[in-house]
């Protein structure tokens, strides 16, 4: 298979992640793009330093040069951040005619209208899914999933650190202060947290939310930003008790036909938000993007929005994008969507899937019911968490509610199938599987 | 401009969304794509019937061929829903070398293997955004923007009439019967809802997304699928009693490194899900879908998951994505991913931005500082909603709340600041905006 070499600037989190990505998930990222993308270069400011993930020394390079002018690269990936020297790379990169992936979004929001343009003429493009909301594909949702629709408004949890600052406020009453030493001392905020606090990285990333909806380049210190420092305990707890909660909220809005007199309207500052409101419940260093839209009405885009591996996943699917570019241009067709090769599975059986159960057990109210239930259960090995049944009167029929232990589906069919075999029973037993909501990766429910 | 011809097989009402569309953002998405989608030709039943959108008859006809057999139609939009004729013009388009896009989950899900198969032997693809969660760009977003990453999980609220009913059972203690009718009423039902509330339609999006997700192939018909028809709303209280809610979901867990003897474990049934979890407050006939993958961690998306504009959107943006390549082949390099015309723009002033507010004044407790404080709002344009404070002990500190009328921000700020100039301040006002939930295309916060 076709290697297409990618040249990296930057091996800090995201660039380590970048590599974990590649060797973990290469073999099902070139199933996708029938080409087999490999780092072949990167600089780095120091050879020796030490590094979670091993690395060949035989990549690192301390001249960016062996990079940029490597006529085999075809793609470079900037994650150095900041400004300079990052913007000279990019456009140098793009006049030596290759694609660039960045995360980047200080560089794409000052420099934006520069590093495009050059793009441009060149046929080159400029990737930088990774510069918002990490991993979460929000950009790409807009330039292509929403692509035909017309955007009114963004509202973004775009900045991790505020929000795992005031969701800390409002779940422990804790001031500002102890707060911002706790988020700290968990390693979501910087030593001196001032461009997140006070909202500058929102504003950076509102201004390429803006971009990627609606075509518009905007000065992002032009953009109306205030920070979450002066939101008080007694501040949280107002909201509380008149029904919302605070969030710093990036607000982009488009909706008004603005032409060339009057632009779109963009703000970043600690809002009230009504606490059914689903931007309530992102918590934690969680981004989330709603957007509103003519023809789709409201969407929403949830995630972790930063971090080696969310912003490295969008780091290479922006790699695989270029590449999947490449690969079809070169053989003068589209290359396909999705997995090149789709094999056709058999389903595996539920009866190994392990969950909390409610069951609903409907039977008279007899002398010995509940122990009659309770030891069949048993007898399958069907372990009970808690049981509840209102007291009716003697004969009279019960709803005996159950909440089971984990168990594997095999088991509590055969207890229910048994209990329902009763000559007692009323009626067949209803049965809930329970959401394992921490337990993405077993076979929880 | 270039335009490009698309053929149209059907013209209910996602395709007079489709036609909406195109007509509402053509030029932006002509800006995007530097190129010119045109609907050449559309296939009805009835070419005189009454349609809710005024269609140029010329473009209409009876005869299948008209549409799949026109050289110059380059793609081929499939809306007519179920399994023939759609399986058969589909089979037909892509033998003339036409994309085929198509919102179609059950012709996919049951006969997708052969059109794939039909489809990458000519280097052409199928585009199904539409088919699963309506404009909700999750299929994208597992496509490309998780290429990189390994998914472990996904679990959805993929039918609409199944958690309208079962929304509307929580709201209101309706039982299914009554639920059920009221959706039928509403048009969020049909006449006949086997296939929404008894999950098999449901089954037939979670076997593609499956199919995206991991790349198999799984007959939905063999999908563990149990409907809502037997929830009572006593269950729907017990639920709410142990901090629940229930929810039918499509659960694909697909974390074990399954080979080729096991396979993934998919099932659709009704769900106690935590009150808490993020999928709990997906109420109405809304869709989410809940993604856990290796790198990312979990992301989410949200929004509407059928009808005409929705379902419009996402058929529009596969034909955008179409075009996108066929322009980019044909002129021999990658188009440009975003807008190809950027414009720099001013920011609209927040002057004109009208919100409601919340205020906290900081002032002794004197006699008379309340009716000054209110003086000064009134004298502003700024009127009061409610104005709560403790009562502290004469002469101390009170922390006087007023949550605003939506109130122009000119007039807020003239106001504020005016306040703040009270000798008897002690220290600036503290406000926040409140966010508009309802309000995406107006000024609101």
């Amino acid at each position: 298979m076709r290697s297409i070499h990618i040249g990296m600037l930057g091996l800090g989190n995201v660039g380590q992640g970048v590599l974990r990505i590649l060797a973990e998930n290469g073999a099902a990222i070139s199933n996708r793009i029938a080409a087999n993308p490999v780092i072949s270069r990167v600089l780095v400011r120091e050879l020796d330093k030490a590094r979670a993930l091993e690395v060949d020394p035989a990549l690192l390079t301390l001249e960016p040069s062996d990079v940029i002018d490597d006529p085999n690269v075809r793609v470079v990936v900037e994650l150095i951040g900041g400004i300079e020297p990052a913007r000279s790379y990019v456009l140098r990169a793009l006049e030596a005619g290759k694609h660039v992936v960045t995360a980047n979004k200080a560089l794409l929001a000052e420099c934006g209208e520069e590093l495009f343009a050059a793009a441009a003429a060149r046929g080159l493009d400029i990737y930088f899914e990774g510069s918002v909301a990490g991993g979460i594909p929000v950009l790409r949702a807009l330039r292509e999933g929403l692509a035909s629709d017309r955007i009114d408004r963004v509202i973004g949890i775009v900045n991790g650190t505020s929000n795992y600052i005031l969701d800390a406020m409002t779940r422990t009453g804790a001031s500002y202060e102890q707060a911002l030493a706790a988020a700290q001392a968990a390693g979501f905020a910087e030593a001196d947290p001032t461009l997140d606090v006070e909202g500058g990285d929102a504003a950076h990333k509102l201004a390429l939310l803006a971009l990627v909806s609606v075509g518009v380049r905007v000065d992002p210190d032009r953009i109306h930003t205030e920070g979450i420092t002066r939101v008080r305990p007694f501040d949280i707890r107002s909201a509380h008790e008149l029904g919302y909660v605070i969030k710093s909220l990036a607000i982009g809005n488009f909706g008004g036909d603005f032409g060339e007199s009057v632009g779109p309207q963009l703000r970043v500052h600690p809002t009230f938000v009504p606490r059914d409101h689903i931007l309530a419940g992102v918590r934690g260093s969680y981004n989330a993007v709603e957007v509103s839209s003519r023809a789709l009405g409201q969407s929403m885009y949830y995630g972790k929005g930063a971090g080696m591996m969310p912003t490295g996943v969008a780091v290479v699917s922006d790699i695989i994008e270029v590449c999947r570019d490449i690969v079809g241009f070169s053989e003068g067709g589209p290359p396909p969507g999705a997995f090149r090769e789709i094999r056709p599975v058999e389903l595996a059986p539920l009866d190994d899937l392990e969950c909390e159960n409610y069951l609903c057990v409907h039977v008279p109210n007899v002398p010995g019911v509940l122990g009659k239930v309770a030891s069949c259960l048993g007898r399958h090995g069907v372990s009970i968490k808690r049981m509840n049944q209102d007291t009716p009167g003697p004969g009279e029929p019960i709803d005996m509610v159950i909440m089971t232990e984990r168990t594997a589906e095999a088991k509590v069919r055969a207890a229910v199938a048994e209990v329902d075999t009763f000559d007692l029973a009323l009626m067949p037993t209803h049965r809930f599987r329970i959401l394992d909501a921490d337990d993405p990766v077993g076979a929880g429910a």
